[in-house]
């Protein structure tokens, strides 16, 4: 396996500009994201006040930024990164479908802000009947009731996926738009609010109900920093950087929302700059020793 | 005089970047600087890192960001700010030919780095033979012998004049391309090493040798900017700010090269938005006092 020189977790502007100058400085880049870049920065009305873009939807700041990291011959992979396991002087990254193992020596954290705060319980019965992740844990539940909180439309594959298993799939979006799920799974548009049980999570507790279940996925592109990145310290809910953007732990870095307010899109792009220098830095250090 | 709610000081991309967000947050905004931006960006070959503009040569770059401040209705006020008071809750900018007072609530200081170290002898002899303004001290110089240092071609126009009213000019310039002076200007290509004198400055001493002169002007684009402004604290030679961008004098704040390294165009940029975004959150408090 080879070993990437920088591994860039996000494809809004901060993940995108670090990988922009990580490859302008001659590094090896693992960009890890969306193929459709950021889900925020496409539901972007009219954005009036980034330099270089003058008053451009986000559709089109998606396009835009897509055609220049095809042109910068920087290639995204569409995967989502389960764990993070700082090794001390490289990264391993556990992702995807089937479980793989990507490594790098230093990695930029631009995952963005966490979309939602947890659901009280969620700690708690982390897993003892609560998942991220259907495609990983989906077999513990054959024959079983399920429910699914799902924060965007491709969640819907998971918790279609987790029908063919499971006895019963509750499909809770947390999204608007049309739900098309596969016919076995009950589609309830109601907000979670709390996790409930004993040893393990029993009730899932909703604006509108509570479900009586044997477990319950919550399927978020964005899980709390320091769950991904164990020993990673916060701020609050934000990740502790200094001016060069270094995080608490050595080689890994963060930039943008993720790093803190205003919550800008040039603003993440100039952190994500930054990240990527300082990342180059510390490659150039460590080399030397 | 009207005051304004936000004074930006720089035309590179801090500078703009924070006119707009000010702008878009409906602040009156007063963007002081040069009608053709930045001559560092200008300057520049080929910028491969600045997300939203694949591949710019630094032309091209400047052309994209005037045609963006035009398209906001941001107009550039072509003044040097001599000097900035501040007055406990607004600021006044002397600028210009002819001395000229602006007011602002809050200031943003991007003027970038300061392009060269003061020379030996610079601040010893300040106002003892020592100028940075051919424009307001010329008179005192009426039949002496003058030397001008000349950091960028437009100061030839300041030295051509210095010659009407001088008995000799000897200009050093320090920049490359071709020098278009009057032909009492007597233009010398070395490079100032030091000053000299007693009570105030009588020689220049040069890379090439030393020249016996009543008065030193050197004209640069970028003056320190504890000079500029006074009680200004600085960290070296950059601008010591929060990750707000404020400064130690309340309601002024500092963005891109000046507030220190990576020297980098969307670094700069995004430093730009944070700082406007703080100055509208001072504005803010101030007012709700």
């Amino acid at each position: 396996m080879s070993r990437y020189d920088i591994a860039v977790i996000g494809t809004g502007p901060a993940g995108l500009e670090a990988a922009l100058t990580a490859k302008a400085r001659n590094k090896s880049v693992l960009l890890i994201g969306s193929a459709e870049l950021s889900p925020k920065v496409a539901k972007a009305h009219m954005i009036r006040n980034y330099l270089g873009l003058p008053n451009v939807s986000g559709g089109e700041m998606q396009a835009a930024f897509l055609r220049q990291m095809e042109a910068a011959g920087i290639k995204i992979t569409d995967e989502r990164v389960k764990n993070v396991y700082a090794m001390g002087d490289y990264f391993v990254l556990q992702t995807g479908e089937i479980d793989s193992m990507l490594e790098a020596e230093t990695l930029i954290l631009a995952t963005g802000l966490p979309l939602s705060r947890n659901l009280p319980g969620e700690d708690r019965f982390l897993g003892r009947g609560v998942s991220y992740c259907a495609t990983c844990d989906g077999a513990l539940y054959r024959g079983k009731r399920t429910a699914v909180i799902g924060y965007a439309p491709k969640e819907e594959d998971e918790a279609d996926f987790l029908s063919e298993l499971a006895a019963e799939v509750l499909y809770f979006p947390q999204y608007t738009g049309e739900v098309r799920t596969a016919p076995a799974v009950k589609v309830i548009p109601e907000k979670p609010v709390e996790i409930l049980g004993g040893e393990s999570a029993r009730v899932l507790k909703t604006d509108g109900g509570e479900y009586e279940v044997d477990g319950i996925f919550i399927l978020r592109d964005n899980i709390a920093p320091d769950k991904l990145v164990p020993g990673l310290e916060l701020d609050g809910t934000r990740v502790k950087v200094t001016p060069q953007m270094e995080t608490n732990i050595p080689g890994c870095f963060a930039a943008g929302d993720i790093a803190g307010p205003p919550y800008q899109y040039i603003k993440a792009a100039g952190q994500g700059n930054v990240a990527a220098l300082a990342a180059v830095d510390y490659l150039a250090a460590k080399r030397k020793e």
